[in-house]
This record gives structure tokens, sequence and C-alpha cells, in this order.
């Protein structure tokens, strides 16, 4: 696709100078963006409203137009992103591991940008001064591929990078926004492995299956969250009536919220009437195997496929279980490898759990919910990532990096 | 393809037990697999004579034949070879930084194995033995799938491995050899997203781009090196020679090999007679530019595409630059991203070339040659990463690891 491609040499372009560029010249990029935003928040807004009328006419459900929709305090909010990204510790150009070999060598891991970072998105028009931001403090180039339904808003938010960067003399095609927001341009990124080294989806699980499933440019996969909350028959049961009702409805749309439960058949009598109620009060629709329906009476019965639902709602489905042998199977099997919790006041049983559910973030005594870059002290978050390959949970600036050796000689030849 | 979804099952079972063995109970493993193929030494040369026969009708070239050959050292080579890993501390367990959040999570980053790592390879059965030994060293499955010519020998190490395994008491499912060798199943292993969390070929730049194309499991891009010198106009000429030497003859059919020169304009006419000398005695044809062929005698005229070549023999293209930006900006262009090595004796360019060049290793006045995890003090090698992701240049144990966090908590829920 000829627009891609363009837009991939100017990315390479610009890489070799944004990659090289010192903390302070970017930094100066971003706190010229973050007033920029402020100053033109009516120009932004008005670009929004324009997104929005269309939204209508689209007949986009609400949760989309809530995630689309702009304000003063959520342009502000951009800004102020934008600010803490400034105070981050920039990890470009640290060089670890330097050591010197027999033969004299002297060799060191140094940390470099990933080089071009593409992203796919869906909807929200913050994802563009977070990501672009990001990129820019990690030496990335950016490729922003967002949705149609945010194009406006998402096109003037670019061009205030640009005339921010432009304001420094700097190559403003380190951040670039894909004009064509059709199916074909981001089948056309999946492919762009001359230009991209990255390519990361932001968005619900169709969006990050198509990606997974057809891009061959390298992806980190986002998102997906089946989270569990187990709670053992060790387990303090005020502290687990209370850990599953956050973990359930403190923001159900989002990937750390949980959606199932696990409850050992010791306790299941006792803490299920508890959870239940609780859970009532937050109007959570509970999915339940059999002895979960027996125990309350509102649980309707759950299907195969319950186990392996991300909700992103009110809705938990609940199954009682015989041992934490059975609860950790339960969740390699259903689970999304994103964020697990164990209730328990046993030490082995806690131990267990940790160690063997292959997930992202395996906690214990504690919400799914923190599973997030700034909960984890980050101070900024790319996305979580649900695979193992170079980065696993929340992403950092760390994250958008890579390393390259680098290795002193005095002429050394091998023997 | 049912073969490789059984294998798939299998490892999935034999990948929890393997993860949470202790080093001992890897090493333990390990020893008895050296002491075996030290004692099936003739069966193994049994096994490899079968498959030799089978080349010479397949009429295999001699390279790979010799790739194909065991021996009494070579089978040697493998038991000290795992006797090596056995050596190695284990990267498996250790929890990297451990902080206290505000709220009193206590928040880590576990090294755990990868879980699945599945590899595609060709010719040398030793890598069956290398595979599966620092595979089992991190607490990983492997699914080997090797090539036809080499199965017999394959098979037979295999089974030592399931052998020792066994006598450990453990699921031998813990290495596994694919027998079917048709590209159906190496096809099929590149979808098997279930089962696999990695996969890594190892072979000709063919079968690596195959798998890079079609793979929508996770792949790390391997080996694909051409290799560049670049003799900065102000190089130590007698080191500049002696490091053309190397990198071009010590081994022309490895990748860290050198396949291209570049010579500053200054010094072109002192240094490259030199250099075509040294060469012309190592056999090695020269494809130069037109300046190079004026002034020896010998080259060939290079085409375009020689510039990007990986010849993988005695040859080598060289190009005459004006600049050390035009030969850094040659190398980004043509380059793969392997190793690349600038002689001077300027500061300024020196630095120049290590910030500017973009590939996994960058020397400075020594041999790309020594881009390898045993001369890099990594004890082991799975193979050359030259891709951005996870993994970028010489990969020993720590690369088939990830991490998970691990979160202490004490009823914490998010406000």
């Amino acid at each position: 696709m000829k627009e891609l491609i363009e837009i991939g040499k100017r990315a390479k372009e610009a890489s070799g100078q944004l990659a090289n560029l010192n903390t302070d010249q970017k930094n100066r990029i971003l706190m010229l963006v973050a007033d920029l935003l402020e100053q033109y928040t009516p120009t932004i807004l008005k670009a929004n409203a324009k997104d929005l009328e269309l939204g209508e006419e689209m007949g986009l459900n609400g949760a989309i137009v809530d995630r689309l929709t702009l304000s003063d305090d959520r342009v502000k909010g951009m800004a102020e992103g934008l600010r803490e990204i400034v105070q981050l510790e920039d990890p470009i150009g640290e060089i670890e591991e330097m050591k010197k070999r027999p033969n004299g060598l002297l060799i060191g891991k140094k940390r470099v940008p990933l080089g071009v970072v593409g992203v796919i998105y869906e909807s929200r028009p913050n994802v563009t001064a977070d990501v672009a931001g990001l990129c820019i403090k990690t030496g990335n180039v950016c490729v922003l591929r967002g949705g149609k339904e945010a194009f406006q808003s998402n096109n003037v938010i670019v061009k205030i990078f640009h005339e921010a960067i432009e304001g420094c003399d700097l190559n403003p095609h380190m951040v670039q926004l894909v004009q064509n927001t059709t199916r074909e341009s981001a089948v056309a990124m999946m492919k762009l492995n001359d230009y991209l080294d990255i390519l990361i989806p932001r968005g619900g699980a169709g969006l990050i299956q198509a990606v997974v499933q057809n891009s061959t440019v390298p992806v980190i996969e986002t998102g997906v969250g089946n989270c569990h909350i187990y709670v053992d028959d060790a387990a303090d049961l005020e502290k687990a009536v209370a850990i599953v009702y956050n973990a359930k409805t403190h923001r159900p749309g989002v990937c750390n919220a949980a959606e199932s439960l696990l409850v050992h058949q010791k306790v299941a009598t006792e803490v299920l009437p508890a959870i239940g109620n609780s859970l009532k009060k937050g109007n959570v629709e509970i999915r339940g195997d059999e002895t979960t329906c027996r125990i309350i009476a509102e649980a309707k019965p759950a299907v195969e496929e319950d186990w392996a639902r991300e909700y992103l709602d009110l809705v938990i489905s609940s199954k009682v279980v015989g041992s934490v042998e059975e609860a950790v199977d339960h969740i390699n099997k259903y689970g999304s490898g994103h964020s697990e919790s164990i209730v328990t006041d046993n030490y082995s049983h806690a131990q267990y759990f940790l160690d063997r559910v292959d997930a992202a973030a395996v906690y214990v005594n504690a919400s799914t919910r923190f599973t997030d870059g700034f909960e984890f002290g980050y101070g900024a978050e790319i996305g979580i990532s649900t695979q193992k390959l170079h980065a696993r949970g929340p992403m950092g600036l760390r994250e958008l990096t890579t390393n390259k050796y680098i290795i002193y000689g005095s002429g050394q030849i091998r023997q």
C-alpha cells in the first residue's frame, strides 16, 4: 500500500535522528506538545465533535462513544501525561554488563530504541498522545493507525506534535498518523516488515487476534484478561469477599478485572453466600457450576464456554474446586495468562499458586486490578503484554527499548 | 496435523513438572545423557551411517554431508557440551527488582521458563543435543523438528534423552522429536500457537524467511549475517588488513563472517592493494565498485545485488566511500543487522559508528567473528538473534527465559 510505504520510508529517515537525541532534547519536545495541547483545546474539541457526530451516524454504542469523547479535563489529562513522561528516567544509552574478555575485548550492552514502533488502536484519542509521548521519550519513531471513528481528533493531536517537533527544528516524521483508516491499511501495516520493528495492537480481542494471526512484523500481544480469583480453604473470608468485589466491580470493562471465581469446596457454603450478597449489590450476574447454583439461588448455570469468557461486564463465572491443584489446573487451562490471584493464609498453597500459575502477574491476597504500569510504579504504560517474549505484564519505557552489543577492540582477530 | 497436536498436548503436560525442577534435578538429567551418549556411541554412529547412506542417494552436497557426519569425537563433543551446560548458572527462579509499593504490595519479577520451545533446524545432529540440553537447563520443554537428512541420528539422540529422563523418574516428553519430516510438519509447527510459546528456526536464509513469513507463533529470527568491515581514513592499516582477512577467511560459511568491505577514499590507494594481496592468498574473490576495480586488478565488477549478499563463501564485495557517514548509511541500508566493524583510531568516528550503526553487535577495531555466545562469555548459544524483540545478538540461557510478576499482598484492593 503506497501510503504506508511512504510513511515507512519517512519513518526510517527520522529514526536515526530521533534515536540519537539526548534526553533534554526529547523532553523539550514533550513539554512543548503539552503546552500546545492545552493551548489548542478548542480546536481539539471541535475535531472531536466531528468524530462524535459521525459516530452518532454510525450508531456507535455508548461505551465506545464514552471512550471517544474528549473534554477540557481529558485534554488537560493528556498534557499532564506528557509532563509525567518528561519526569521519567530516560533508559536510552545506558550501558549494562560491560566486561573485559580474556582477549582484551571490552563488551557491553547498550540500551537503544527499538526503531520504528507501529500501533493499531481503536476509539480513545488520548492513546495518540500517550503512545507518541512514550515513543519520543524512548527514541522510537511511531506509526499510528487509529480507528476511523477517532480520525479527526487523532489528526489534530498529531498536527500538534508536528508543530512542536518542527519548533525544535527536528524531523516531524518521528510521529506519523496513517490517513487511510480502512481495514486495508491495518492489513498493510501487518506486512510492513521493511519499515516496522514491532507492532502493538491496542483494543478488543478481535483486533488483537487479527494482528497476531496476520502480522509478519513481530507483535506484542496485549490485553485480553480472563482473570481468576481463587478463594482457598485457608482464606481469610472477609478479605476474600472484598477482593472478589473489588476485582469484579471496580472497573468491569478493563483487562485486569476478574472474570471468574474459584472457591474451595470446604469453604464454599460459608463464603459463597457472602460473595453472592456483595456481588448482588454490585449488580453482578453470577454464572455458576452446579454447586455454586445450589448455594447461590440467583446464580445462573454456567456452560463450558463461560470458563474461557472475558465478559468485560458485570458478569462473573463461579466454580467450586476440590483443591489448590485443581484451581491452578483450571486457571492454566482457561486463563489468558494475564492476572490471577489466590486468597489464602496457607503458606504452601500460596507458594504453589505463585510457582504453578502461568500468567504475567500472580497475586496472593490482592485484587487483580493492580496489574497496571502506574500501580507497578513505572509511571507510564503502553499496554499489558500477555505473551512471554520480550515483555510480559505492564510495559513501560524500558519495554520500548532493545540493546545492541558494543565492542571496543584494539585489533583483535579470532584464533 | 495430528502428530503435532499430540506432541503439543504432551509438551504442555510435561511443562509444569520441568519448570518446577530444581537445578540439581535438571543437572542430573544432563549428566546422565552425557554418559549415555558416550556409552551408545556405536549405536549413534550406526544410525548416522544410515542417514549418510540416504544422503548419498539424495545427492546431498559436500557441505551438508560434512555437517551431517558424526564421529567418535563429535559424539564426545556433544557429551562435553552437555557437561558444560551443567556448569552454567541456572537463571530460573531468580527474583529481580523486588520492591514495596506505597500500598504495601510487594512486587517482584521472577525469572521463569518460556514454556514450550519449538526449533526447526537442518542437517547437524549435534543441534539436537545442544538445544535439548539448553532447554532442560532452563526448564523449557522442547519440540524438535530436524531435517529428514538427519532423522535417524536425531531419533537415537532423543531416545537417549528419554532413557536418561525416565531414569530420573520424570516425564520424557520434555524432549520430543517430530517424526514427520515433510514440509507439512514444519508448516504445522508454525501455526501451533496453542502449544508453542516460541519458535526458533536454525538454518539457511530460506528456512528462516519461510518461518518469519508464515509463523503465527512468536519467532526469534536468527542468523543471516551480511557483515561489513569499514576501514576508516584514520585506520591503522596493518590492523585493517589483519581484521579483514580474519573476518572473511577464518570460517567463511558462518553468519559472523564478513561479506562486504568498505574503505575510505583517502586510504583506498594505500590499503586496498595490501588487502587485495592478503585476500588473494586466501583465495577470496573480490567484487568491487569502480574504484576498487581500478586499484585491485583481479577484482570483478560488483552489481547492485552484491551489496546485500550473504555469500557464506570465499567472496567479498568492496566499495570505496567518502566518509564514515556514507559507510554507516550503506551498512544500515544493506546490512542484515548482525555484526559490523569499523577500523579506526579516530575517537569521533568510532563513537559515531557505535551510535549510528543499527546491528546486534557493533565493533571498533576487531573482527566480526567474535559474535558468538562462547566468545561473549555465555558458555552456550542457542543462536544469534538478528531481530530486536526479546533477544538481540548471541542468545544464551537467559534468552530462553521470561519473567512473571509475583505480588505478595495482605488484602489490598484498588481504590
